[in-house]
């Protein structure tokens, strides 16, 4: 059985220039992305289910859907799923972990984690094109427990270069009867830079019916993006967010502090709000954000899903 | 929901080698296409439909299909539809505009517009891949309007360049009752180019259940394409044509007359005749034709739609 | 209609290292497959069938899938069908000719043919982005006849190039009552290389339900792969192999000699074993095999169809 799915979402979306934009750059943009998602799957006469995926994206500054994403492969029986190759690594895929993201584009410039550490690839492998994840996904009743092992060459032949260690990530997700929501995660060599080891621990609180509360901790590592240059840390960030429904709006928001230190960095606190409405079956969304280096961000949005 | 919808067509094309080609070069060649759509849509509770699309199609002469085309995003209620991302302008989809086109390659070398214009990108945006447009179709009754806008480069850095501009383009289609059809469309700075404007217009005529007749003008602007060389304008193409069936058979042709001056072009008229024989959910054609240049140009080949 | 189909695989794969592979390089590698083929198709009112396809693969080692295959269009008639585009060449093709592979995998080190002729291509053409194939394919009872025409480049503009003839192969194909198949096959200009001419004879004989065994000749043409160098001749290859049912596991192997010539060839005499475990709906397979580097193979892995 095969199947398409995926999302598409438009909008526009401002980023405050200070300074660092070249002369005449636009700061608001229209920003979209389309993907979509061929999942095949089979189950043998045993009950073992095997599935396989591809990913098209497409997001606007592309030229095209120049790279399908690498294949995933994954076998499972009951509780418990392996995955061999382009796989989502346990820390990227912890829960919690990108709770306090806003709108539409699904942002949070000061809650999101700051370092690095593998990501699925939605395009391409880039240059890895020797990369190899090996992934675990088990749950039981509340608990969730995933481990990943990413490779960034198996050829071996760029075993001491910076970059290239096995990234080991674990997340343990329990929840209880949908009021409280924790999770404990860790990236060991975090993208493959040795020694960058993350860690994070969230919780996430069930108010009401219509209000909910959630503290992020996350250690960052060591590895600075390359767009934060190559000085200082990432640092520590604790995050603060909330979310409440009116009808069907949904305000949330976060205060995120950062320990860190980077050349651009001015203030150690971010913080961001944001709505969404729900079109039933589609949601229409707003943010607006300061970031770390002082900078206001903002989108408005619609997103659907198929 | 997500379907896959296309065509593949296949053939013989040739070309009149009037000494341009390298030596040995052949002038007759089997050429195929191979074009698939697909489409995603989903409707929301208060009706709005969303939809979104990836084209993957390969011409003969492509290695394989190595861009997927950039996403377009659409939102419809009632008769509006508003696109954003890889839109269809709203000269290029205007309406009359392609129809002397013959058998199943459909090109018309006289008929078409010799200028240049922003098309929906089948393959990917090549160097420019900030591209952004935005489209709107409305119809009711009998009427249609298109309107669209599409900047090559939203990033603001490239504003003063040559191909640069915002390209806005607008048409409007009506039809009375199934006997006459007229279309009128203009694309400003076409292109990108500053002060290339386009305008059509063109009307269709049923004479009776097996004969329509057609008129085209197309103000081609001011920008040559890169075929034609730099020197010269694409002039002013006044075209007429005409289709009738025979059975399953429907013979077409056109004659046209271009004012334009290129550094190839031997003539003022071009014109092309063409039969098409319908099998039912395929179609045999074949076109015979001799553009500006004073080239034959033939073809013969088979298209089915999916 | 449109529909994917396709197969996942992976697992682990082994190739002794005989001094060639880079220091530190590993022997032992994950290697995984994706393969998803989009199939459309439709009938016309007189019973014509047109069908078309696109393959997107991924393999370990690309970065993601970054050239989906060239098009393949199809006309059927009653026994015969007719491809043009990226056809599967009759050669490549043939029944039986690649019977001695073993495991997932799918490889046959010593079976396999060493020499070069065209098959379809997977990803794309590379570099010769004006190849053109034309193929047939009859079938009518227990007979099937393949043929098909090659060019590697019909702009005409490499005609004395070397690897730039066209290549011509046929293929039969005969069964008697499911106990006895033989093929019989040619590739004239294998892979465009002038005078590289290939020919293949196989029988394959059903001894029981659970046991068959069959012979291969292949005349490999003058042409070596690069991965063997440039001096020498792939010469002819006989192979014997057979395969053995015990419940649900298959245990396969073959012998197979070699007269050829190259750099690093060690022996005349290759062989392999394989066992596979049909899972019902996927199989898990292993192979062990000898090349004529005298270098071992092993792999295992699971794979499963869609």
């Amino acid at each position: 059985d095969v199947k398409i799915s995926g999302y598409g979402r438009t909008g526009l979306v401002y980023y405050e220039d200070d300074g660092r934009l070249p002369d005449g750059a636009n700061t608001t943009e229209i920003s979209s992305r389309l993907r979509m998602d061929i999942k095949a799957s089979t189950k043998t006469d045993n009950d073992l289910e095997f599935g396989a995926q591809f990913r098209m994206q497409w997001d606007q500054g592309d030229a095209g859907v120049e790279s399908i994403s690498p294949g995933m492969i994954s076998v499972g029986y009951g509780g418990l799923i392996v995955y061999v190759g382009n796989v989502i690594p346990a820390f990227d895929g912890a829960p919690l972990l990108k709770q306090t993201r806003l709108g539409v584009f699904e942002r949070s410039w000061g809650g999101d984690p700051i370092g690095r550490f593998f990501l699925g690839a939605d395009k391409g492998y880039g240059r890895d094109e020797n990369r190899v994840g090996v992934a675990l996904r088990y749950t039981r009743n509340n608990l969730l427990i995933r481990a990943s092992y990413v490779d960034p060459d198996q050829s071996g032949l760029n075993e001491s270069a910076s970059g290239y260690t096995e990234e080991l990530s674990f997340a343990v997700n329990y929840k209880w009867d949908d009021f409280l929501e924790v999770t404990a995660a860790t990236a060991q060599n975090g993208a493959g830079f040795e020694d960058n080891d993350l860690y994070f621990a969230g919780a996430r609180y069930t108010i009401s019916d219509v209000a909910r509360v959630g503290i992020n901790f996350v250690d960052n590592g060591r590895q600075l993006h390359s767009r934060q240059g190559t000085v200082g840390s990432p640092g520590n960030t604790v995050t603060i967010y909330g979310d409440y429904d009116i009808g069907k709006v949904t305000l949330s928001g976060y205060v995120a502090n950062n320990s860190g230190e980077w050349e651009r960095k001015q203030t150690d606190n971010s913080f961001g709000i944001g709505a969404n409405y729900d079109l039933g079956g589609a949601v229409l969304g707003a943010s607006l954000q300061r970031d770390y280096d002082e900078r206001l961000y903002a989108d408005m949005g619609v997103r659907f899903d198929f």
